[in-house]
C-alpha cells in the first residue's frame, strides 16, 4: 500500500482488453486475471460487495502497467442510475439571477454514461456550440440497495467515491422550458473518475475540500460542509420516489465558479486541462479536443 | 396472422420465467423455446434486427398461454436510454399560464425502466402523494443506431412503435427549481407496452389517432400529425447531442388534458382504469393501487 493514499480501484483498457485493477504510485496491478471470471467490471465488484477483497488481492503484487499505457474507463460503466444534482452549493442559486428563492428540494438530472469519458481522456467540444464548460463534484456510488432510506442509514448505503467532470453544452441547457437534458447528455461532454476510492468513514466525505482548476487556476473552490443538500439527505431523497441498487451514481452538485459565471463567460477550448480535485478522493485530469466529425 | 391487426411481440412473465412472444387474438405463442438460446428478450431481438424473423416464427403455432395468466412486462426491459419529450401538442405550452412562448426546442427529461410496470399492471401510487397523474404517449424503439441523423432517414432508425401512459407524480416535478426529473420517476409510476408493433411504413407515425380514457371517459385525445415536433425532428435532434443504439426508447409527449389540466385537478385513484389507446398500435390498459410499504 502506498503511503497517506486511499486505495484506488481503476477500470482502464490495455493491450485491447477492458481491465480493471488497483492503482498505486508506481503503476496499475492489473487484477482481471484473478477475478475476471468472477467480476466483469468494478460495477459487478460493487454489486458483489467486493472491493475489499479485490484490493487485498493486490497485496504484494507488482504493478504490470504504467499509468501513461493505459486508457482510462468510467469506473461504472453502465449504472442502472446516474442522478446529478443541480444547485447545491451556496451561490450557486445565485448565478442564475433570476430572483427565485433558494429551492427547497434539489434540483436534479440524469445523464446517460456515454456522456462521460473517463480520466486522462478529452473532453468533446462538439461543432454546434463552442460553450463547453466544467464542472468539478464528487460523486457517490451506492453499495446497498434501498428505498426510503433513513438520513442516519445513508452512509451504510455508500460503497465508494469517486469525482465528476460534469461536462456542460451551457446554450443547449437552456434550449427548452423545462429540463437540462439536452445540454447534459453530449457524447463525452463530461468525465467521471480518475477510480473509486472505497467508502467506509463518514470523515471521508462530510467536510471535504473540493476544488476546480483550468490550465493551473483555480475556478471553483469550496467543501462539501457546505453543500445545501448534504450526502445524507441526497441518498434519503432520491431514495424516497425510486429504489436505489448497487452500482447507481449520485454526481452530488458543483461549487460556484463555472466558465459560464464569468462576464463575459470563458468557455473551454481544445489544449486546456482541467482538474477536479477532492481531498481524500484524488484528482481528475482531463483535456479538450474537438470533435472530429 | 389476425384480421385487421398488426403483428404484436410481447414480452411477459408465466409459470415464474420471463418470455416473449407473439400475440393473438386468442392467446399468446410464446416463442422462448424456439429462440431463448439466442435472444435473452424482446430488446436483444430488436438489437438483432430481428423482429419479422421471430413474428414468422410464430406462423401454424397454436398460442400457449391466454391473455389472463400472463404478467405483461415492459417491451424493453433496460434500454441504454429511456428519453421522454415534454410539451409537444397544441395547447400543452398554453396549460402552464406562465405567459412563456412556446419554447423552440423540444423539453426533455429521463426516465429510469423501473418507473414503469406493463399492460394490465396497476400504477403504484405512493403514500407521499396524492397526484398521481396520466400522460398518454406514442413511443418508437430505435432499430438502428446512429448520430446527428438525417430528418429524412429518421424512420429507416426506428424498429418498433408501443404506447406509454407517462404517469407522473404532478407535485414532485416541480419540487425544484429546473427539471421535473423527481415527479416522472417514481417506482412503477408509469406503464409500457402492451406490445411492440414493428415500424415499416410511414403511415404508421405521420398522422395516428392518440387518445387517453379513465373509466372509459376520454380525457386526452389528439393526432399525431398535430404534434409540435414531429417523430423525425425527435429522431434528428436527440441524435445531434447523444449516440442512438438499438432499443434505445423515446416517448413522443402527451395531448393536452391531463388531469392537473382540471379546475380542481382530477387525480388518479386506487380502482380507476386508464386506457391508452393509438391507431394501429393498440391499447395500453392499467389499473391503479395504492403502494404497500
Amino acid at each position: 500500500m502506498d503511503q497517506n493514499t486511499p486505495p484506488r480501484l481503476v477500470a482502464f483498457r490495455a493491450d485491447g482488453v477492458d481491465r480493471y485493477g488497483v492503482m498505486r504510485d508506481a503503476g496499475i496491478v492489473d487484477l482481471t486475471p484473478v477475478f475476471g471470471s468472477r467480476f466483469k467490471g468494478l460495477q459487478q465488484i460493487v454489486e458483489a460487495g467486493a472491493l475489499d477483497e479485490v484490493i487485498a488481492a493486490a497485496e504484494g503484487r507488482a504493478p504490470t502497467f504504467n499509468e501513461a499505457e493505459v486508457e482510462f474507463l468510467i469506473p461504472i460503466a453502465a449504472p442502472e442510475k446516474l442522478i446529478c444534482i443541480g444547485v447545491n452549493f451556496p451561490d450557486r442559486n445565485a448565478e442564475y439571477k433570476d430572483g427565485q428563492e433558494a429551492p427547497p428540494y434539489p434540483s436534479m438530472f440524469i445523464r446517460f454514461p456515454r456522456s462521460f469519458t473517463g480520466h486522462n481522456q478529452p473532453l468533446i467540444r462538439p461543432p454546434e456550440s463552442p460553450q463547453l464548460d466544467y464542472e468539478g463534484e464528487v460523486a457517490i456510488v451506492i453499495g446497498k440497495g434501498g428505498r426510503r432510506i433513513a438520513r442516519e442509514d445513508a452512509y451504510d448505503h455508500i460503497a465508494a467515491l469517486t469525482l465528476c467532470n460534469e461536462g456542460t453544452i451551457r446554450d443547449w441547457v437552456r434550449h427548452a422550458k423545462f429540463n437540462v437534458t439536452q445540454g447534459k447528455n453530449w457524447d463525452r461532454s463530461g468525465a467521471i473518475g480518475p477510480w473509486l476510492v472505497p467508502f467506509h468513514d463518514g470523515a471521508q466525505l462530510d467536510d471535504i475540500a473540493l476544488e476546480t482548476r483550468v490550465n493551473g487556476e483555480i475556478r471553483q473552490q469550496d467543501r462539501t460542509g457546505r453543500m445545501i443538500f448534504d450526502f445524507r439527505y441526497i441518498v434519503n431523497y432520491v431514495s424516497t420516489f425510486t429504489t436505489l441498487v448497487p452500482g447507481d451514481v449520485i454526481v452530488c452538485g458543483t461549487p460556484t465558479g463555472a466558465g459560464a459565471r464569468f462576464d463575459p463567460p470563458i468557455w473551454l477550448k481544445p489544449g486546456d486541462v482541467i482538474e477536479v480535485e477532492a481531498e481524500g478522493i484524488g484528482c481528475l485530469r482531463n483535456t479538450v479536443e474537438d470533435e472530429r466529425c
